[in-house]
């Protein structure tokens, strides 16, 4: 048992991305502004006034025997109303908030989370598990269920409650936040690296629940491959696997759950894999003359073997929106690390490798953990950035822009084609319901046999509008994206939002198979109804 | 679609491993009894007489549609009788065979599979999805089914579909054995790296029913991280999944059918993962003081981030059987591999790390394409040998031995007890029941977070009563293996012999909601009954 008080974050901001602390300070958000007015003209940049919640009554309150594990105050029902998907944040900064979780529930242990689902069952309340509430898929929207919801908040479990040095693993607790499990893992020399860009906010129950995708983008992507074991506790009561680092029999029990999305029952802690902290890391930065070069040598890179610990390909537009370059070339930006033997080499031979392939090598730099003196290097800062990119979005929104990102895989057969087409039909849906705006694409995660492609859209919106124009670009680039052979999504999940294309995209024998699983775990259907199944 | 016409094996001998013309020749036959008798006693070793099968007559005949498909010839329906576990070995070449199939299908097409699928739901008859045969878990056996019984074998579907030279995948029917497979990749210069010890006879659908495990201990060791996608026909209809190289919709469809046991369906075809052939490659020998200094060794070893591509450790007993060792020292077999840059730098850090951990470093061999002419390098020899090991055991059946394996899994924390207590239940039981014999562990495959024992068990046995006999081990075996925390199995699957423990390690709510699955799939529980579920 890991005893360590962690960390007390800046509290967190109802109606923002994250903690009221961490929000773009004032001359930030002019910044923001200006360069919007600059790519788009003053005119079509608006301020948001700021948004009016008016959240239904409460419809039904807990039994005494829970009345102390419960909540019904508006602002714990706002913060547990919506995820954090690019329409979530129109109706917390501008639209307003009209359908909030009737209580919110804080069970601190499984049989209190069992305590919960058993009311919910009896009085056929629906209940959502909610972590760090940061779905971009309308995984946790009370608002999307009708009838009473209980919002079953996993935050008070919150603990490392084991770790196991000798096999590198660690049994950690649903609510645990990036932050804290890494605040507990550290006095180990421990980390369980896995950054997903919500990183900050949420939890490794959600991570587990939406197949999360890490920052980074090669090797083992997908929290799938870090779990040794799941606990849950269902409404027909607990599911508890047996922690092994490999097994061959029968289908995988933690297979089922993981991408659950809360419909079959409530994560409460897993065992996961954890690393030593790298002592050798350093990268480099590589351009290109356009995106389809960068692609071709991004695959003959992770089909070499020479096996980089991290690789993102950004497109001239993406390259110059982050910083990493000046519109005109892409970017690839290639990692290194080892626990144990210095990357110089793998990296000579990479930078090689890349410039067979017309890639432009830029600084190739190392730091070994003796040489970390100076506080990071641009890996970090582009970690860094990239967590940060969130609270940057509520600066976006303020500023009326529609502010959207959406992602994929394919294989490399397909990746090419598959990038320009849904960047295209795109474009042309921006342009038709914003009038103008930008596409960009990121490759975010490589594999040998394909990619994971990962587009933003920037455009000016309406006042009032802008859910709705999203919709609609959403809707063009969705059915382009299935129609080339790509997943409705890489690591964002289903939730709500994309039930249209993943019940098209998913067997259909095997939609009534999980239907099946469904009924059997959840046999009322409490568990975040229109989620995946039902 | 590649049309190459395949290599014509030699004829399957139904009461042995393999084929005719791979048996044991008469002389290294003599020279195994000269062994056993060496080390057991004369008295204690005895020939078989060769079995006779008396099956029962056909309790059902096809349908006339169907008819050009059947075959109900008595050769035919032995050789789709049983397994190759110990057990089918000694019914096979000693004490016969009672119970086949009744009738063996040969389905060319998944339509075909559909109307043989449909004949059987019909008409009440279990259907045993049959590819190499080779279960070692009492997967495959007619005599486990109450009432008549179609084996359907899909080797008659085994071709590689299409080859994505980009994707570096293929798309291989299910019925493909790992020779016709690998001979359909070779123009295309891909290999799937795939080698189960029973690679010479098994197939891709066998491996992706059974979870199968390969040859090279690390990295990806399962047919699980090797499928992008997985065609099957069940009762109730088709279930095939989309091809993608990673994706986050839902839990994952294909995890459903791997491990799936034939209990679900019939797997028809499947994209799988493919890989360039490697250019440069070499390998080691490591030995230790004992079994432990090994363990740990092994374990620092696949927890640098030094990624060997292969690495077994055999205790001492192991190695003098294989031949690797005088039975004094634990022996470490290592591998490297890369299809790009050289490995004499990876090899050089693994044999200092080794050497820190007590090991002595045999010589390390180097091996580029380019320096093959030789035909080989002692890890191809010693796959040989891995790959040759079932004919030897038919030798050993005949000299009435007691021989079989078991494997397992767990993490670190657990493994060394685990391998000391299993080994020493496991020789209390063999000296109880068969009055001596050897007990031998190796470690097949290799994770960060732990290990996969293999046990091998040769004792000599009486005449008519091995079968009892071995249960009686494995018995004691299991409990204690399930005690330490290990899976029932790492890469063997369930099958029947493996259900009483199966059922224990599961969550007891996944084998309902499996039940359910079951029940989509399989309304009238035809498909293998026994296995896994039912």
């Amino acid at each position: 048992m890991t005893d360590e008080s962690l960390p007390t974050p800046s509290p967190r901001d109802p109606t923002a991305w994250g903690t009221v602390g961490d929000a773009l300070a004032d001359p930030e958000r002019s910044a923001v502004g200006l360069m919007l007015a600059q790519r788009f003209g003053e005119e079509a940049i608006w301020q948001t006034p700021g948004a009016r919640h008016e959240l239904q009554d409460p419809r039904v309150g807990p039994p005494d025997a829970l009345a102390h594990l419960v909540s019904s105050g508006a602002e714990d029902r706002l913060l547990h109303a919506v995820g954090r998907s690019f329409t979530d944040m129109v109706a917390l900064r501008e639209t307003g908030v009209r359908h909030g979780p009737d209580v919110v529930a804080r069970p601190r242990t499984p049989d209190e989370v069992e305590a919960v689902l058993g009311w919910c069952a009896d009085a056929g309340i629906a209940c959502i598990p909610f972590g760090g509430g940061t779905s971009v898929v309308g995984g946790v929207t009370a608002g999307g269920v009708d009838g009473p919801v209980v919002a079953l908040q996993t935050r008070t479990m919150d603990r490392v409650l084991e770790v196991d040095t000798a096999s590198r693993a660690a049994l950690v607790q649903a609510g645990a936040t990036g932050p804290g499990l890494e605040s507990q893992l550290r006095p180990h020399d421990l980390t369980m690296r896995f950054f997903p860009q919500s990183f900050e906010m949420s939890t490794l129950g959600g991570w587990v629940a939406t197949r999360a995708g890490g920052h980074y983008a090669t090797r083992l992507t997908h929290i799938d491959d870090l779990v040794e074991s799941v606990d849950a506790v269902t409404p027909s009561g607990r599911w508890s696997s047996r922690r092994l680092p490999g097994s061959g029999a029968g289908p995988s029990p933690d297979r089922v759950l993981l991408g659950s999305e809360g419909a079959l029952g409530v994560i409460t802690s897993a065992w996961v894999r954890v690393q030593d902290q790298p002592v050798h890391r350093g990268g480099m930065s590589v351009t290109f003359d356009g995106f389809g070069e960068a692609l071709g040598a991004l695959r003959s890179l992770v089909q070499s073997g020479l096996d980089p610990a991290n690789c993102r390909v950004l497109d001239p537009g993406e390259a110059y929106l982050s910083g990493a370059g000046d519109g005109s070339r892409a970017v690839m930006v290639v990692g290194a690390e080892s626990p144990t033997v210095p990357v110089d080499a793998d990296l000579a031979a990479m930078a090689e490798l890349l410039a067979d392939h017309g890639g432009e090598v830029g600084t190739v730099r190392i730091r070994g953990r003796q040489l970390s003196a100076d506080g990071g290097d641009a890996s970090d800062a582009w970690k860094q950035s990239f967590l940060r990119a969130p609270y940057l979005r509520d600066a976006l929104v303020d500023h009326g822009m529609v502010i959207e990102t959406f992602e994929s895989a394919a294989t490399w057969d397909r990746l090419g084609d598959l990038v320009e087409r849904v960047r295209a039909a795109t474009t042309a849906a921006v342009e038709e319901v914003c009038g103008q705006g930008i596409v960009t694409c990121r490759i975010t995660h490589a594999y040998p046999d394909g990619a994971a492609p990962y587009f933003t859209v920037i455009a000016p919106g309406r006042r009032g509008a802008r859910a709705a124009q999203w919709a609609e670009v959403k809707q063009a680039a969705s059915e382009v994206l299935l129609a080339e052979g790509g997943t409705i999504t890489h690591h964002h999940a289903v939730g709500r939002d994309h039930r249209p294309w993943y019940d098209r995209q998913r067997p259909e024998l095997f939609a009534t198979a999980l239907g099946a699983v469904k009924a059997v775990t959840d046999p009322t259907g409490i568990m975040n109804p229109g989620v995946l199944v039902g």
